[in-house]
């Protein structure tokens, strides 16, 4: 059982001596690694990782193909300003072999938590001789890979996995206690610019959750603009999470005054405080056309638009 | 080519008189049937054959298992009030078996028409031995089957189908030269009530027309309670036409606290003049969360409900 630490009883800049510390402590001379996604919660754990390490924690961008428009490049350069250095891992390929023929979600996650523990962190662990891979996994994950609402990437021990026996490393999870509004407070605390302390959450499997269906290179790249678009027309509203979805069913709709049984896209947009319960944003109208019209102008074969208008629960925020 | 009589050129009264002649002059001292579904176009063709041929045009209900709830009684009870006998034939195991297996829409389209006009109104007009049927086709229909947008069921002369040769009989449509405008008015001037004058469009494949994928008896039971807490909690919206979808496609959700891999119903509520263009409705927030929340309650399996904010084009109105 996880200790939880309340975000009123969080003090943010103890938080951070004292896992600095902690990290330190166990990993004494030896060599650490780290995923960076540049999300909140990896940002964290790569400043607190550095500041406890130093050069013996060496940070990698995994270029999955799966992340947003430029994302890679952005978390890379972000970071070179604020004095890390973050290497960029090509694992396009993996990924995508990982995923061919997949449909159904949780066997999707799977093959990602495979291929990035197993595959492509076993090389990088191997070849730097690291022992421990520091991650930020925060207590909501937790809660829902336990409740079995959804295996996240990030979870082993409370499934009953060794890492140590099933990867070969040592997980080290500082951020396992709070949740994702403590993760901001702390973001501040470390230094972290303010776009990444109040950067939207953005799940695991990146794109590939946001793919209805079999995940291709082709459908990947629909939804990467549909998500651009989406980001872009919504930059002015304050919601928790702003994603667009490709399903797998298409509608009938028109195309030069002909049939056209084209794609569809879902756009959600929650409000909510600490991803445990949501509701969706209203948004304006004119903003809702807006960004259906973009869309169906700008990517290839979409007919339709749609907007999410249930709660979480019963919903969830993601739809995989 | 058809030639159109725009609505600033119908005049109502004439028109019913011309065609009843019209009829009553084809049909001559014959017999005739006609298919009535209980909405405006098929309602008007009902009651100018009534006015042409008195007992000898016989008006059948096809229960085909896809109507809305309660459909079939209350077609058949508001024609009774209004003097008008209807037949009710049972069809829905033969339709149910066409649709076995189809996914694609035009398929599960032409097994309705074939379905429709050759197993159930083959037998009808053998059993009747009618030479002629009434039909409700407009010239929207023609319209969007003749540019290949969605083959309507009740067209055939516009696509070099002989029905005389294909199902051995005669198809007269006495409104072929309008659209839903028009027909509106005609059926004011027939003295139909206002429920019946203002009736929403309902799809010739009707449910089976709001279900992506296979069509089975289980799915059409979802859309249907859908398309029932649609219509009624949008029962004071002033639109075109409203409807509910219930896609293939499955998304994560939460049920008692442990995920349920689910059903999504997309709602589409239309403004629109004549069909040929439309824009989605602007309902208000507090609307769509009473109707998602009563979706999410009361039809089994469902943890996500979506608008659609797209307009036609690129959409189509119905999904199939």
């Amino acid at each position: 059982m996880i200790e939880e630490i309340s975000i009123e009883d969080l003090n943010p800049e103890e938080f951070v001596k004292e896992k600095v510390d902690e990290i330190s402590s166990i990993v004494g001379d030896g060599l650490s690694i780290n995923a960076l996604s540049g999300g909140v919660d990896s940002s964290v754990v790569t400043m607190l990782g550095h500041k406890a390490l130093g050069d013996r924690l060496k940070t990698y961008f995994i270029e999955n193909g799966l992340m947003r428009r430029d994302e890679p490049q952005q978390v890379v350069s972000l970071f070179a300003d604020i004095g890390v250095h973050v290497e960029l891992i090509d694992a396009r390929e993996q990924f995508f072999n990982a995923l061919k023929g997949i449909t159904d979600p949780e066997e999707k996650r799977e093959a990602i938590t495979q291929t990035f523990y197993r595959d492509v962190f076993g090389r990088l662990v191997r070849e730097s001789e690291a022992k421990f891979l520091l991650q930020g996994t925060i207590l909501t994950d937790v809660d829902e890979t336990v409740a079995g609402i959804k295996r996240q990437h990030n979870v082993f021990a409370q499934l009953g996995i060794d890492p140590e026996e099933a990867f070969g490393y040592q997980i080290i999870e500082p951020l396992v206690q709070i949740r994702k509004d403590g993760v901001r407070k702390v973001a501040e605390a470390c230094g972290l610019p303010e776009s990444v302390c109040n950067r939207m959450p953005f799940p695991g499997p990146a794109l590939s959750a946001r793919v209805i269906g079999e995940v291709t290179p082709e459908k990947i790249e629909l939804v990467r603009e549909a998500t651009a678009i989406t980001e872009e027309e919504l930059a002015d509203v304050d919601a928790f999470l702003k994603l667009a979805i490709l399903h797998d069913d298409r509608v009938t709709g028109i195309r030069d005054g002909r049939r056209d049984f084209g794609l569809q896209i879902e756009i959600r947009c929650w409000d909510s405080v600490d991803a445990r319960i949501a509701e969706p944003t209203r948004l304006p109208p004119e903003t809702l056309d807006r960004l259906a019209g973009r869309i169906v102008t700008d990517v290839p074969g979409v007919v339709s638009v749609t907007y999410n208008v249930t709660p979480k629960p019963p919903s969830t925020m993601e739809p995989i």
